[in-house]
Protein backbone atom coordinates (compact mmCIF):
# COMPACT_ATOMS: atom_id res chain seq x y z
CA UNK A 1 0.00 0.00 0.00
CA UNK A 2 1.85 2.87 -1.15
CA UNK A 3 1.42 6.57 0.26
CA UNK A 4 4.63 8.28 -0.81
CA UNK A 5 6.18 9.12 -3.72
CA UNK A 6 10.03 9.53 -4.59
CA UNK A 7 9.98 11.30 -7.75
CA UNK A 8 13.46 11.61 -10.19
CA UNK A 9 12.94 14.74 -11.90
CA UNK A 10 15.69 15.22 -15.17
CA UNK A 11 13.75 12.37 -17.57
CA UNK A 12 10.98 12.01 -14.86
CA UNK A 13 8.94 15.14 -14.32
CA UNK A 14 10.97 17.41 -17.04
CA UNK A 15 13.75 17.60 -19.50
CA UNK A 16 15.56 20.35 -19.00
CA UNK A 17 13.38 23.16 -19.50
CA UNK A 18 10.09 21.37 -20.66
CA UNK A 19 7.92 19.14 -18.58
CA UNK A 20 6.89 15.54 -19.52
CA UNK A 21 3.08 15.54 -20.71
CA UNK A 22 1.20 14.67 -18.04
CA UNK A 23 3.34 15.15 -15.13
CA UNK A 24 2.06 18.36 -13.35
CA UNK A 25 -1.58 16.84 -13.91
CA UNK A 26 0.20 13.36 -12.10
CA UNK A 27 1.63 15.01 -9.33
CA UNK A 28 -1.52 17.31 -8.78
CA UNK A 29 -3.50 13.73 -8.33
CA UNK A 30 -1.68 12.59 -6.53
CA UNK A 31 -1.68 15.28 -3.62
CA UNK A 32 -5.22 15.00 -3.90
CA UNK A 33 -5.25 11.38 -2.61
CA UNK A 34 -3.35 12.57 0.08
CA UNK A 35 0.10 11.00 -1.03
CA UNK A 36 3.30 12.41 -0.06
CA UNK A 37 5.82 13.55 -2.64
CA UNK A 38 9.10 14.32 -2.84
CA UNK A 39 11.84 15.34 -5.57
CA UNK A 40 14.90 13.81 -6.30
CA UNK A 41 18.28 14.89 -7.76
CA UNK A 42 22.05 13.97 -7.43
CA UNK A 43 23.06 16.94 -8.94
CA UNK A 44 24.30 19.56 -6.47
CA UNK A 45 25.10 22.72 -9.02
CA UNK A 46 21.41 24.07 -7.84
CA UNK A 47 19.74 24.94 -4.52
CA UNK A 48 16.91 23.39 -2.87
CA UNK A 49 15.62 26.88 -3.47
CA UNK A 50 16.46 26.55 -7.19
CA UNK A 51 14.47 23.29 -7.96
CA UNK A 52 11.48 24.10 -6.08
CA UNK A 53 11.26 27.39 -8.06
CA UNK A 54 11.39 25.13 -11.48
CA UNK A 55 9.08 22.70 -10.33
CA UNK A 56 6.44 26.34 -9.32
CA UNK A 57 7.47 27.83 -12.63
CA UNK A 58 7.12 24.77 -14.78
CA UNK A 59 2.84 24.37 -13.01
CA UNK A 60 3.80 22.28 -9.93
CA UNK A 61 3.84 24.16 -6.75
CA UNK A 62 6.79 23.16 -4.83
CA UNK A 63 8.58 24.36 -1.69
CA UNK A 64 12.33 23.68 -1.02
CA UNK A 65 11.44 21.06 2.06
CA UNK A 66 10.04 18.59 -0.96
CA UNK A 67 13.40 18.68 -2.60
CA UNK A 68 16.09 16.20 -1.67
CA UNK A 69 19.08 16.93 -3.52
CA UNK A 70 22.60 15.45 -3.20
CA UNK A 71 24.12 18.20 -1.23
CA UNK A 72 21.19 17.94 1.22
CA UNK A 73 22.26 14.09 2.02
CA UNK A 74 25.99 15.24 2.90
CA UNK A 75 25.00 18.28 4.38
CA UNK A 76 22.53 16.62 7.03
CA UNK A 77 24.93 13.75 7.44
CA UNK A 78 28.33 15.70 8.09
CA UNK A 79 26.42 17.54 10.69
CA UNK A 80 25.54 14.90 12.57
CA UNK A 81 28.48 12.45 12.22
CA UNK A 82 31.29 15.72 12.36
CA UNK A 83 29.31 19.01 13.51
CA UNK A 84 31.20 21.70 12.99
CA UNK A 85 34.06 20.08 11.61
CA UNK A 86 36.56 21.39 8.49
CA UNK A 87 35.85 20.73 5.03
CA UNK A 88 37.52 21.11 1.81
CA UNK A 89 35.04 21.11 -1.60
CA UNK A 90 35.58 20.94 -4.71
CA UNK A 91 32.37 21.92 -6.10
CA UNK A 92 29.86 24.95 -6.84
CA UNK A 93 28.73 27.57 -5.04
CA UNK A 94 25.09 26.43 -3.88
CA UNK A 95 26.62 23.27 -2.46
CA UNK A 96 28.92 25.13 -0.21
CA UNK A 97 26.28 27.28 0.42
CA UNK A 98 24.61 23.89 2.04
CA UNK A 99 26.74 22.55 4.33
CA UNK A 100 27.74 25.99 5.61
CA UNK A 101 23.76 26.39 6.51
CA UNK A 102 24.63 22.96 8.36
CA UNK A 103 27.04 24.33 10.35
CA UNK A 104 30.17 23.24 8.85
CA UNK A 105 33.40 25.21 8.67
CA UNK A 106 34.96 25.63 4.90
CA UNK A 107 38.79 25.60 4.70
CA UNK A 108 41.38 25.45 1.83
CA UNK A 109 44.67 24.97 4.48
CA UNK A 110 45.10 21.73 3.74
CA UNK A 111 46.51 20.54 6.88
CA UNK A 112 43.12 21.95 8.75
CA UNK A 113 41.22 19.83 6.13
CA UNK A 114 39.24 17.17 7.66
CA UNK A 115 37.00 15.94 5.03
CA UNK A 116 37.48 16.52 1.29
CA UNK A 117 34.23 16.39 -0.66
CA UNK A 118 34.22 15.98 -4.51
CA UNK A 119 31.55 16.87 -6.30
CA UNK A 120 30.09 18.10 -9.89
CA UNK A 121 32.01 21.06 -10.38
CA UNK A 122 32.61 23.47 -13.69
CA UNK A 123 35.00 25.30 -12.02
CA UNK A 124 37.52 22.26 -11.15
CA UNK A 125 40.70 23.25 -11.28
CA UNK A 126 44.35 22.44 -10.18
CA UNK A 127 44.48 24.13 -7.38
CA UNK A 128 41.52 22.71 -6.02
CA UNK A 129 43.16 19.20 -7.20
CA UNK A 130 46.39 20.16 -5.40
CA UNK A 131 44.72 20.91 -1.84
CA UNK A 132 42.40 17.95 -1.93
CA UNK A 133 45.25 15.69 -3.13
CA UNK A 134 47.24 17.62 0.24
CA UNK A 135 44.72 16.71 2.39
CA UNK A 136 43.79 13.54 1.55
CA UNK A 137 47.47 12.41 1.96
CA UNK A 138 47.72 14.16 5.73
CA UNK A 139 44.71 11.77 6.32
CA UNK A 140 40.83 13.58 5.54
CA UNK A 141 38.18 11.43 4.76
CA UNK A 142 37.37 11.24 0.94
CA UNK A 143 32.93 11.66 0.34
CA UNK A 144 31.24 12.61 -2.85
CA UNK A 145 28.01 13.81 -3.40
CA UNK A 146 27.16 11.73 -6.84
CA UNK A 147 28.86 9.16 -8.34
CA UNK A 148 27.96 10.36 -11.76
CA UNK A 149 29.90 10.05 -15.29
CA UNK A 150 28.22 12.76 -17.29
CA UNK A 151 25.44 15.22 -16.70
CA UNK A 152 22.89 15.42 -19.79
CA UNK A 153 23.10 19.00 -21.06
CA UNK A 154 21.25 20.86 -23.98
CA UNK A 155 22.80 19.21 -27.00
CA UNK A 156 24.91 16.72 -24.94
CA UNK A 157 26.79 15.75 -22.24
CA UNK A 158 29.65 16.96 -19.86
CA UNK A 159 31.75 15.55 -17.37
CA UNK A 160 30.33 14.60 -13.78
CA UNK A 161 31.40 14.59 -10.35
CA UNK A 162 33.12 10.88 -11.59
CA UNK A 163 36.46 13.43 -13.02
CA UNK A 164 37.04 14.76 -9.69
CA UNK A 165 36.63 11.37 -7.95
CA UNK A 166 38.78 9.71 -10.13
CA UNK A 167 41.71 12.19 -10.61
CA UNK A 168 41.84 11.96 -6.86
CA UNK A 169 41.64 8.34 -6.34
CA UNK A 170 44.24 7.82 -8.93
CA UNK A 171 46.66 10.24 -7.61
CA UNK A 172 46.14 9.65 -3.78
CA UNK A 173 45.59 5.60 -4.46
CA UNK A 174 42.49 6.14 -1.87
CA UNK A 175 39.34 5.25 -2.27
CA UNK A 176 36.26 7.75 -1.83
CA UNK A 177 34.72 6.32 1.66
CA UNK A 178 30.82 7.62 1.05
CA UNK A 179 28.89 9.10 -1.89
CA UNK A 180 25.80 10.55 -1.07
CA UNK A 181 23.89 10.82 -4.33
CA UNK A 182 21.39 7.97 -5.99
CA UNK A 183 22.15 5.07 -5.60
CA UNK A 184 23.30 5.42 -2.20
CA UNK A 185 21.17 4.26 0.50
CA UNK A 186 22.48 7.86 2.01
CA UNK A 187 19.63 9.46 -0.29
CA UNK A 188 16.94 7.00 0.55
CA UNK A 189 17.36 7.59 4.05
CA UNK A 190 16.87 11.58 3.96
CA UNK A 191 14.32 11.00 1.96
CA UNK A 192 12.56 8.38 3.40
CA UNK A 193 12.75 10.59 6.99
CA UNK A 194 11.29 13.49 4.66
CA UNK A 195 8.11 11.82 3.78
CA UNK A 196 8.01 10.02 7.67
CA UNK A 197 7.30 6.58 5.95
CA UNK A 198 8.62 3.00 6.06
CA UNK A 199 10.15 1.70 2.29
CA UNK A 200 7.35 -0.98 1.81
CA UNK A 201 5.26 2.53 2.21
CA UNK A 202 7.13 4.28 -0.95
CA UNK A 203 7.82 3.75 -4.46
CA UNK A 204 10.80 5.20 -6.77
CA UNK A 205 9.86 6.28 -9.78
CA UNK A 206 13.06 7.58 -12.05
CA UNK A 207 14.23 6.80 -15.72
CA UNK A 208 17.56 4.91 -14.85
CA UNK A 209 18.23 1.63 -13.88
CA UNK A 210 21.53 1.86 -12.71
CA UNK A 211 20.30 4.87 -10.14
CA UNK A 212 16.79 4.93 -9.67
CA UNK A 213 15.83 1.38 -9.50
CA UNK A 214 18.58 0.37 -8.28
CA UNK A 215 18.40 2.55 -5.20
CA UNK A 216 14.96 1.45 -4.89
CA UNK A 217 15.15 -2.28 -5.09
CA UNK A 218 18.46 -2.35 -2.66
CA UNK A 219 16.31 -0.44 -0.21
CA UNK A 220 12.78 -2.20 -0.10
CA UNK A 221 11.12 0.46 -2.01
CA UNK A 222 8.62 -0.09 -5.17
CA UNK A 223 10.25 0.52 -8.03
CA UNK A 224 9.13 2.21 -11.14
CA UNK A 225 10.96 2.72 -14.16
CA UNK A 226 9.60 5.37 -16.78
CA UNK A 227 10.13 5.42 -20.25
CA UNK A 228 10.82 9.51 -21.11
CA UNK A 229 14.62 9.35 -19.92
CA UNK A 230 17.34 7.78 -21.02
CA UNK A 231 16.30 3.77 -20.11
CA UNK A 232 14.47 2.14 -23.54
CA UNK A 233 12.62 -1.06 -23.18
CA UNK A 234 15.35 -2.99 -24.84
CA UNK A 235 18.03 -1.98 -22.13
CA UNK A 236 16.04 -4.05 -19.78
CA UNK A 237 16.92 -7.53 -20.63
CA UNK A 238 20.45 -6.75 -19.80
CA UNK A 239 20.56 -5.13 -16.41
CA UNK A 240 20.62 -6.44 -13.17
CA UNK A 241 18.36 -3.98 -11.99
CA UNK A 242 14.65 -4.90 -12.43
CA UNK A 243 11.89 -2.68 -11.60
CA UNK A 244 8.49 -3.78 -10.23
CA UNK A 245 6.63 -1.69 -12.97
CA UNK A 246 7.58 0.13 -16.46
CA UNK A 247 5.24 2.96 -17.52
CA UNK A 248 5.50 4.91 -20.70
CA UNK A 249 5.97 7.81 -18.87
CA UNK A 250 4.55 9.92 -15.64
CA UNK A 251 1.31 10.08 -17.26
CA UNK A 252 0.10 6.79 -16.54
CA UNK A 253 1.21 6.94 -12.31
CA UNK A 254 -2.43 7.63 -11.19
CA UNK A 255 -3.69 4.55 -12.76
CA UNK A 256 -0.98 2.41 -11.29
CA UNK A 257 -1.26 4.39 -7.74
CA UNK A 258 -5.09 3.26 -8.02
CA UNK A 259 -3.80 -0.09 -8.28
CA UNK A 260 -1.05 0.09 -6.02
CA UNK A 261 -1.84 2.68 -3.68
CA UNK A 262 -3.49 2.52 -0.16
CA UNK A 263 -4.23 4.21 3.20
CA UNK A 264 -3.22 3.31 7.07
CA UNK B 1 79.41 -5.11 -23.69
CA UNK B 2 78.06 -2.12 -22.72
CA UNK B 3 78.14 1.06 -24.98
CA UNK B 4 75.35 3.41 -24.02
CA UNK B 5 74.04 4.84 -20.68
CA UNK B 6 70.46 5.90 -20.42
CA UNK B 7 70.25 7.87 -17.36
CA UNK B 8 66.97 9.29 -15.45
CA UNK B 9 67.69 12.46 -13.83
CA UNK B 10 65.61 13.46 -10.36
CA UNK B 11 67.02 10.48 -7.67
CA UNK B 12 69.64 9.20 -10.11
CA UNK B 13 71.76 12.34 -11.16
CA UNK B 14 70.48 15.29 -9.00
CA UNK B 15 67.90 15.55 -6.43
CA UNK B 16 65.96 19.15 -7.17
CA UNK B 17 68.96 21.94 -7.77
CA UNK B 18 71.59 19.24 -5.84
CA UNK B 19 73.86 17.08 -7.73
CA UNK B 20 74.61 13.40 -6.48
CA UNK B 21 78.08 13.75 -4.87
CA UNK B 22 79.79 11.86 -7.66
CA UNK B 23 77.26 12.40 -10.77
CA UNK B 24 79.71 15.02 -12.34
CA UNK B 25 82.82 13.14 -12.15
CA UNK B 26 80.91 9.78 -13.54
CA UNK B 27 79.22 11.35 -16.34
CA UNK B 28 82.83 12.89 -17.66
CA UNK B 29 84.49 9.67 -17.03
CA UNK B 30 81.69 7.40 -19.06
CA UNK B 31 82.26 10.13 -21.90
CA UNK B 32 85.92 10.18 -21.76
CA UNK B 33 85.52 6.31 -22.24
CA UNK B 34 83.41 6.69 -25.38
CA UNK B 35 80.33 5.88 -23.88
CA UNK B 36 77.48 7.69 -25.12
CA UNK B 37 74.81 9.03 -22.49
CA UNK B 38 71.60 10.15 -22.63
CA UNK B 39 68.96 11.73 -19.83
CA UNK B 40 65.51 10.30 -19.52
CA UNK B 41 62.51 12.12 -18.25
CA UNK B 42 58.85 11.69 -18.03
CA UNK B 43 58.15 14.87 -17.16
CA UNK B 44 56.29 17.34 -19.93
CA UNK B 45 57.27 20.57 -17.67
CA UNK B 46 60.28 21.62 -19.25
CA UNK B 47 61.39 21.66 -22.42
CA UNK B 48 64.54 19.48 -23.47
CA UNK B 49 67.11 23.04 -23.85
CA UNK B 50 65.55 23.41 -19.98
CA UNK B 51 67.29 20.09 -19.03
CA UNK B 52 70.40 20.80 -21.16
CA UNK B 53 70.65 24.30 -19.51
CA UNK B 54 70.18 22.89 -16.16
CA UNK B 55 72.33 19.95 -16.36
CA UNK B 56 75.38 22.29 -17.99
CA UNK B 57 74.51 24.69 -15.02
CA UNK B 58 75.31 22.16 -12.59
CA UNK B 59 78.92 20.98 -14.06
CA UNK B 60 77.36 18.43 -16.76
CA UNK B 61 77.94 19.85 -20.30
CA UNK B 62 75.05 18.88 -22.14
CA UNK B 63 72.80 19.74 -25.57
CA UNK B 64 69.21 19.34 -25.73
CA UNK B 65 69.94 16.13 -28.20
CA UNK B 66 71.06 14.40 -25.51
CA UNK B 67 68.04 15.07 -23.18
CA UNK B 68 64.72 12.41 -23.95
CA UNK B 69 61.72 13.70 -22.45
CA UNK B 70 58.29 12.05 -22.58
CA UNK B 71 56.95 15.55 -24.78
CA UNK B 72 59.79 14.64 -27.30
CA UNK B 73 58.65 10.68 -27.38
CA UNK B 74 55.26 11.72 -28.29
CA UNK B 75 56.26 14.46 -31.10
CA UNK B 76 58.49 11.89 -32.89
CA UNK B 77 55.67 9.32 -32.58
CA UNK B 78 52.60 11.64 -34.15
CA UNK B 79 55.06 13.33 -36.24
CA UNK B 80 55.16 9.84 -37.86
CA UNK B 81 52.35 8.33 -37.40
CA UNK B 82 49.72 11.02 -38.74
CA UNK B 83 51.83 14.01 -39.44
CA UNK B 84 50.53 17.45 -39.41
CA UNK B 85 46.98 15.80 -37.71
CA UNK B 86 45.00 17.74 -35.34
CA UNK B 87 45.79 17.22 -31.77
CA UNK B 88 44.35 18.82 -28.02
CA UNK B 89 46.57 18.82 -25.02
CA UNK B 90 45.71 18.92 -21.59
CA UNK B 91 49.13 20.29 -20.80
CA UNK B 92 51.65 23.07 -20.19
CA UNK B 93 53.50 25.52 -22.83
CA UNK B 94 56.75 23.17 -23.22
CA UNK B 95 54.56 20.36 -24.47
CA UNK B 96 52.32 22.60 -27.08
CA UNK B 97 55.92 23.92 -28.21
CA UNK B 98 57.17 20.48 -29.07
CA UNK B 99 54.31 19.54 -30.77
CA UNK B 100 53.99 22.45 -32.93
CA UNK B 101 57.90 22.23 -33.69
CA UNK B 102 56.85 18.61 -34.54
CA UNK B 103 54.67 20.13 -37.31
CA UNK B 104 51.50 19.15 -35.44
CA UNK B 105 48.09 21.66 -35.57
CA UNK B 106 46.97 22.60 -32.02
CA UNK B 107 42.97 23.37 -31.66
CA UNK B 108 40.41 23.79 -29.52
CA UNK B 109 37.83 23.04 -31.48
CA UNK B 110 36.38 19.22 -30.18
CA UNK B 111 34.69 18.59 -33.27
CA UNK B 112 38.30 19.14 -35.70
CA UNK B 113 40.07 17.01 -32.71
CA UNK B 114 41.75 13.97 -33.72
CA UNK B 115 44.11 13.47 -31.13
CA UNK B 116 43.66 14.22 -27.02
CA UNK B 117 47.13 14.24 -25.56
CA UNK B 118 46.61 14.17 -21.50
CA UNK B 119 49.91 15.41 -20.02
CA UNK B 120 50.89 16.80 -16.32
CA UNK B 121 49.35 19.96 -16.48
CA UNK B 122 49.58 22.37 -13.22
CA UNK B 123 46.96 24.75 -15.68
CA UNK B 124 44.33 21.94 -15.76
CA UNK B 125 40.59 23.27 -15.40
CA UNK B 126 37.38 21.91 -16.28
CA UNK B 127 37.08 23.82 -19.32
CA UNK B 128 40.07 21.77 -20.65
CA UNK B 129 38.48 18.58 -19.63
CA UNK B 130 35.30 19.49 -21.48
CA UNK B 131 37.21 19.84 -24.79
CA UNK B 132 38.79 16.74 -24.22
CA UNK B 133 35.82 14.87 -23.07
CA UNK B 134 34.01 16.39 -25.80
CA UNK B 135 36.53 15.21 -28.51
CA UNK B 136 36.65 11.67 -27.04
CA UNK B 137 32.95 10.98 -27.09
CA UNK B 138 33.58 11.95 -31.05
CA UNK B 139 36.08 9.47 -31.62
CA UNK B 140 39.58 11.51 -30.84
CA UNK B 141 42.75 9.08 -29.69
CA UNK B 142 43.42 9.27 -26.92
CA UNK B 143 47.60 9.41 -25.77
CA UNK B 144 48.89 10.78 -22.64
CA UNK B 145 52.73 11.56 -22.22
CA UNK B 146 52.98 9.86 -19.02
CA UNK B 147 51.52 7.66 -16.63
CA UNK B 148 52.91 9.01 -13.09
CA UNK B 149 50.57 9.53 -10.03
CA UNK B 150 52.38 12.12 -8.33
CA UNK B 151 55.63 14.54 -8.88
CA UNK B 152 58.16 15.05 -6.46
CA UNK B 153 58.40 18.27 -5.37
CA UNK B 154 60.26 20.50 -2.43
CA UNK B 155 58.97 19.18 0.77
CA UNK B 156 56.51 16.90 -0.61
CA UNK B 157 54.80 15.86 -4.07
CA UNK B 158 51.80 17.03 -6.51
CA UNK B 159 48.98 15.72 -8.63
CA UNK B 160 51.11 14.77 -12.25
CA UNK B 161 49.10 13.18 -15.46
CA UNK B 162 47.73 10.39 -13.59
CA UNK B 163 44.16 13.20 -12.75
CA UNK B 164 44.35 13.85 -15.95
CA UNK B 165 44.06 10.19 -17.77
CA UNK B 166 42.05 9.23 -14.79
CA UNK B 167 39.50 11.89 -15.03
CA UNK B 168 38.85 11.34 -19.03
CA UNK B 169 38.72 7.49 -18.40
CA UNK B 170 36.04 7.82 -15.78
CA UNK B 171 34.06 10.12 -17.53
CA UNK B 172 34.05 9.06 -21.25
CA UNK B 173 34.65 5.05 -20.06
CA UNK B 174 37.39 4.81 -22.88
CA UNK B 175 41.00 3.49 -21.61
CA UNK B 176 43.99 5.88 -22.42
CA UNK B 177 45.64 4.09 -26.04
CA UNK B 178 49.21 4.51 -25.59
CA UNK B 179 51.24 6.41 -22.92
CA UNK B 180 54.69 7.77 -24.04
CA UNK B 181 57.09 8.01 -20.60
CA UNK B 182 58.87 5.36 -18.71
CA UNK B 183 57.91 2.76 -18.79
CA UNK B 184 56.61 2.61 -21.84
CA UNK B 185 58.77 0.97 -24.80
CA UNK B 186 58.01 4.08 -26.92
CA UNK B 187 60.83 6.26 -24.99
CA UNK B 188 63.17 3.48 -24.98
CA UNK B 189 62.91 3.35 -28.60
CA UNK B 190 63.32 6.77 -29.43
CA UNK B 191 66.40 6.41 -26.62
CA UNK B 192 67.82 3.69 -29.06
CA UNK B 193 67.43 5.81 -32.07
CA UNK B 194 69.42 8.86 -30.35
CA UNK B 195 72.20 6.17 -29.36
CA UNK B 196 72.34 4.52 -32.44
CA UNK B 197 72.91 1.43 -30.53
CA UNK B 198 70.94 -1.98 -29.89
CA UNK B 199 69.56 -2.74 -26.68
CA UNK B 200 71.91 -5.26 -25.56
CA UNK B 201 74.60 -2.40 -25.50
CA UNK B 202 72.92 -0.39 -23.23
CA UNK B 203 72.36 0.08 -19.80
CA UNK B 204 69.27 1.91 -18.16
CA UNK B 205 70.38 3.49 -14.77
CA UNK B 206 67.27 4.53 -12.10
CA UNK B 207 65.68 5.06 -9.12
CA UNK B 208 62.65 4.04 -9.36
CA UNK B 209 61.76 -0.28 -9.66
CA UNK B 210 58.93 0.04 -11.84
CA UNK B 211 59.60 2.90 -14.39
CA UNK B 212 63.06 2.51 -14.46
CA UNK B 213 64.08 -1.30 -14.20
CA UNK B 214 60.88 -2.28 -15.41
CA UNK B 215 61.38 -0.40 -18.66
CA UNK B 216 64.93 -1.82 -19.32
CA UNK B 217 64.20 -5.48 -18.59
CA UNK B 218 60.95 -5.37 -20.83
CA UNK B 219 63.36 -3.97 -23.36
CA UNK B 220 66.29 -6.20 -23.51
CA UNK B 221 68.59 -3.24 -21.83
CA UNK B 222 71.00 -3.79 -18.51
CA UNK B 223 68.91 -2.49 -15.36
CA UNK B 224 71.01 -1.09 -13.01
CA UNK B 225 69.38 0.38 -9.81
CA UNK B 226 70.93 3.38 -7.77
CA UNK B 227 69.71 3.54 -3.90
CA UNK B 228 70.06 7.53 -4.08
CA UNK B 229 66.22 8.23 -5.04
CA UNK B 230 62.90 6.55 -4.24
CA UNK B 231 64.09 3.20 -3.36
CA UNK B 232 65.65 1.64 -0.66
CA UNK B 233 67.40 -2.02 -0.53
CA UNK B 234 64.33 -3.80 1.21
CA UNK B 235 61.81 -2.65 -1.57
CA UNK B 236 63.84 -4.93 -3.76
CA UNK B 237 62.28 -8.64 -2.46
CA UNK B 238 58.79 -7.19 -3.19
CA UNK B 239 59.16 -6.25 -6.40
CA UNK B 240 58.45 -8.13 -9.78
CA UNK B 241 61.17 -6.13 -11.34
CA UNK B 242 64.70 -6.89 -10.29
CA UNK B 243 67.81 -4.87 -11.52
CA UNK B 244 70.76 -6.82 -12.67
CA UNK B 245 73.31 -4.37 -10.54
CA UNK B 246 72.67 -2.19 -7.46
CA UNK B 247 74.28 0.46 -7.29
CA UNK B 248 74.86 2.99 -3.71
CA UNK B 249 74.69 6.47 -6.22
CA UNK B 250 76.01 7.17 -9.57
CA UNK B 251 79.57 7.30 -8.23
CA UNK B 252 79.87 3.47 -7.92
CA UNK B 253 79.12 3.54 -12.17
CA UNK B 254 82.89 3.70 -13.44
CA UNK B 255 83.54 0.86 -11.63
CA UNK B 256 81.29 -1.06 -12.97
CA UNK B 257 81.06 0.11 -16.69
CA UNK B 258 84.95 -1.17 -16.46
CA UNK B 259 83.81 -4.48 -15.72
CA UNK B 260 80.70 -4.52 -18.32
CA UNK B 261 81.56 -1.61 -20.67
CA UNK B 262 83.25 -2.83 -23.77
CA UNK B 263 83.86 -1.76 -27.45
CA UNK B 264 83.29 -3.22 -31.20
Amino acid sequence: MIRGYLLDLDGTVYRGEHLIPGAKETIAELRRRGRKVVFLSNKPLYSREDYAAKLTRLGIPTSKDEVINSSLVLAEHLAREAPGSKVFIIGEIPLLKELWQAGLNITEVPEEVEYVIAAFDRTFDYRKLNIAFQALKRGAHFYATNPDRTCPVEGGEIPDAAAVIAALEATTGRKVEKIFGKPSRYMIQTALEVLGLPPEKCAMVGDRLETDIRMAKENGLTAILVLTGVTRPEDLKDSPFQPDYVLPSLAELPALDAEIGGEE
